[in-house]
């Protein structure tokens, strides 16, 4: 059998250290092809370049392996990788491992999370991996070594089709991780405050702030999870239908 | 009673004429401010501005409508529009009307949906509008008409809890809509090709182009409304939870 071809992306930028470990705990599994922004792209969400051109830088690291720096988003990665830098489909993608959580409701914002999803619209078994660390200097050895666990098990079994894995990893010793929970996304959402600053020019400026608003109690979400030293797995698709609510807005009787 | 706040946004700038179009469908309904980005800002999804500093302009039209321009995207506007640009939280927001389709999956790519989205994460009844028509020139009566039609029922009824709606009209003149049909996104993905192109310099670079491949054949569906002359309107929701797979992922029995 072929060696799995694997395609690793993230939002932090190609030089960040968490796909540099992302990358070390692929590599013994198989044909792994890195197509990363050239710069940071956190929260860039679903954003794809329609008002600028794209370029791609290839680079050779040290083990051999290709990897292609482009100067789009992360779902511009995930495109550009598919249609023009891949010998073939991927078997799987695999994205981050992200400087910061993406629990609940921030996969909607996370940059490594939509790559992930843009991998589940191609129908490509796809993993989102992030550490609950901002730190640029933060301890990726355990995130490394669970990131390999999980993967091992991807490939062994079938993803649901059209569907990819959110996984947050919490930022502690790997003796101290509970284990592996499988979760829904909590109900939650971002709470912002912009940070009103003044320019040497005398004008405004506003720095986006925030924490997040967990309103959701529940013991089998990924926020709970995560407050109590598990990994939280999500499986996360992309059907935006409202299917629940179709039939109360047919009542409305909308015309013309 | 007061009249309603309503909010409105876009993604194609504030000076694109389906926000012009927009603003007058609201105007006569309640007590208007647009907040929009100062440029285009189409396929942005729900990008957030992270790595930059964001700037507010404050403008007045001709029908004293407090206008704001911002150098964020649609989802930072919304975000400024909440917490730093309006008396109190909107009771409506409305975005578009966008130059071109957002049918199907092109709701997550969408700057004009994900601005919506972010109304519905602060379960403020939101709406999106697109007009099947990507041209400049194009005519943006017939939507207008079925804008305020719309944004009239909403104002009566009451919106489910945490959900917007995506709403697209065809490119014809009124008389030739068939109604309007309450649906669910159909299954689609985009097919991109990247125009390959070199620059004055030698250097390759790529256009982002490609077309909606819609294997969904469903007559229930947004795409297949659209094709039949009617006027398409998504519930949206943003739980990406894929709530179904929550069990076989637990059967993988995935482990430290």
């Amino acid at each position: 059998m072929n060696r799995p071809l694997i395609l690793v992306t993230n939002d932090d930028g190609i030089n960040a250290p968490g796909i540099r470990n992302l990358i070390d705990a692929v590599f013994p599994l198989g044909e792994v092809y890195v197509v990363a922004p050239d710069k940071p792209q956190s929260g860039m969400g679903h954003a794809i370049t329609l008002n600028s051109t794209l370029r791609v830088q290839e680079h050779m690291n040290e083990k051999g392996i290709p990897e292609f720096s482009t100067s789009g988003t992360p779902v511009d990665c995930v495109k550009l990788a598919i249609k023009k830098i891949l010998p073939r489909k991927p078997d799987l993608l695999v994205s981050g491992i992200n400087h910061g959580s993406n629990s609940s409701i921030s996969v909607i914002y996370s940059g490594t999370m939509s790559a992930a999803v843009e991998g589940a619209l191609e129908n490509i078994p796809s993993i989102g991996f992030s550490l609950c660390n901002h730190a640029i200097e933060a301890n990726f050895s355990a995130a490394k070594y669970i990131a390999s666990k999980i993967i091992e098990k991807v490939l062994q079994n079938k993803m649901p089709d059209y569907t990819c894995l959110n996984i947050n990893i919490p930022s502690i010793n790997l003796e101290l991780i509970n284990g592996i929970k499988v979760c829904r996304g909590a109900k939650a959402y971002w709470d912002e405050d912009f940070d009103e600053r003044t320019d040497p020019y005398g004008r405004k400026y506003y720095w986006l702030t925030g924490c997040l608003n967990n309103y959701d109690k529940g013991e089998d979400t990924d926020e709970w999870a995560l407050a109590n030293n598990y990994v939280s797995v999500v499986p996360i698709h992309f059907d935006m239908t409202a299917h629940q609510h179709i039939k109360t807005i047919e009542s409305w009787n909308l015309k013309i």
